[in-house]
């Protein structure tokens, strides 16, 4: 584990951290935000496509909440790096950036775009290991938004909480997730199901705690890409708790994000009792 | 004036503009937040080395506290932009990014590089003809802390407050404002005493406000560039009133600032009567 840099940030500390993965075989880089005294537990944020384990940290705001809740978060970024895969560069939507939280299982991909197990398994026992936490939450926003509700509802007994702004909820339908599912997991779609939060919920996956959503309605990927409604058909259907919040004339964007940290680490650290 | 980007964030709305200037003969950019609801008053933000019109509106946390405060800020690019005049690119800390909010002279800078008076009359004359506010006053970042310095303790009928995080107090006097000052004013070093704060102050230039400043200890420009114990001797000497807080461990960076931007705002807010 190696720290990048440190800069102290409302008491606490910001940090910018690498390590080799087993995972993914390369280095990866995520960012941490640790508050200052005792530290009740750690969310891990999910990032959306094109980012990388500074967005999050510098942009969403979200250190004065997580200074006052007693909670640290751990932001990876979004894919492995360094590698030069042949179309891993050529688009904003898949390969570098855009690792959609899946395990690849198709050539070249499936040797390192294992990003699933990277967030589920590596970093997990990194913030129960090195950081030594072991209350644990997941959130996202767009790909990380389908991230964390695909990770929480497969390993609800993991995971403390779980929310997300602006997700991807059915991937399995709209162009992003498509692409993404089609590169990295190939054409046979029953291998989509376990990475596809309504269909995890409609297969009778649930998580014990009411799922929090903001998403805003301004944003202009709201119908092709991410389909809110459908998450809201699929859990009231599958009984799974939920609260959805339309933002009347917010986009996708972290001003969006930023607006609404305040609610969602107050959610986080309800479900995270020290 | 042009809108070019608007994002609703805290209710109110994040906004980029671009219009053309008539002080730098350029296209100038600045950003801004504006509160829903009535607005009692602006705060122009000059940022510092390197940054343009987008990092304190997307790093620095502002707009919660604005909007609490029913303020609006407004926060300008650091130079005039899109031009090629020889050595303008060449280094972070002269040129393009670096227009140290004077005046320049010299040429090839002086047809241009005239930042003082497109912050203090033209960006000012925006705030009141176009954003339709009374009350302004003016707050900066390093470079931008400097400026901010200057325009208030130059023109303080026109500004209600003033404050600084990491500001260059006395730039005639170490490197960054020496390099600045030789290449947009000349040798003479008459015509710096105009631009560096510590020198308005001896020479009887006062604000009726407290001079609110953060400074971090851990600061790696603390030493050679910003000298703020020489801010104070000056304010002292001076009779001018100030709070200087210097803070352990804090460093130069957005981090540092965003953890004490709530301060700022209060401060600028308390004398900002509607």
């Amino acid at each position: 584990m190696k720290l990048i840099k440190t800069h102290k940030n409302f008491e606490g500390q910001t940090q910018f951290w690498s390590h080799d993965s087993t995972f993914t075989k390369t280095e990866m880089k995520f960012s941490t935000f640790i508050p200052s005294g005792k530290v009740k537990g750690c969310i891990i944020w999910l990032s959306g496509l094109t980012c990388n384990e500074e967005n999050f940290i510098t942009k969403a705001g979200a250190q004065k909440y997580l200074a006052e809740h007693h909670l640290m978060v751990i932001a990876p970024d979004t894919s492995p790096r360094g590698l030069d895969l042949p179309g891993e560069h050529e688009s904003y939507d898949f390969g570098s950036g855009a690792g959609f939280y899946v395990n690849a299982e198709v050539a070249p991909y499936n040797d390192n775009y294992k990003m699933y197990s990277y967030i589920n398994e590596e970093l997990y026992g990194i913030v129960q290991n090195y950081f030594k936490q072991e209350k644990i939450s997941i959130m996202g926003h767009s790909m990380g938004g389908h991230g964390a509700l695909v990770i929480a509802l497969r390993n609800p007994h993991k995971y403390q909480a779980v929310s997300a702004f602006s997700p991807i909820v059915n991937p399995s339908e709209v162009p992003w997730g498509i692409k993404a599912f089609t590169g990295y997991l190939g054409e046979d779609k029953k291998k989509w199901d376990d990475y596809d939060a309504c269909t995890l919920l409609k297969n009778g996956h649930q998580h014990s705690t009411s799922i929090l959503i903001h998403q805003g309605l301004k944003d202009d990927f709201l119908k092709e890409q991410l389909k809110t409604e459908r998450f809201e058909s699929a859990a009231k259907e599958s009984g799974q708790k939920y609260q959805v919040n339309m933002c009347d004339e917010y986009d996708h964007s972290y001003y969006f994000i930023a607006t609404f940290m305040e609610d969602h680490v107050k959610h986080h650290s309800s479900y995270i009792i020290s």
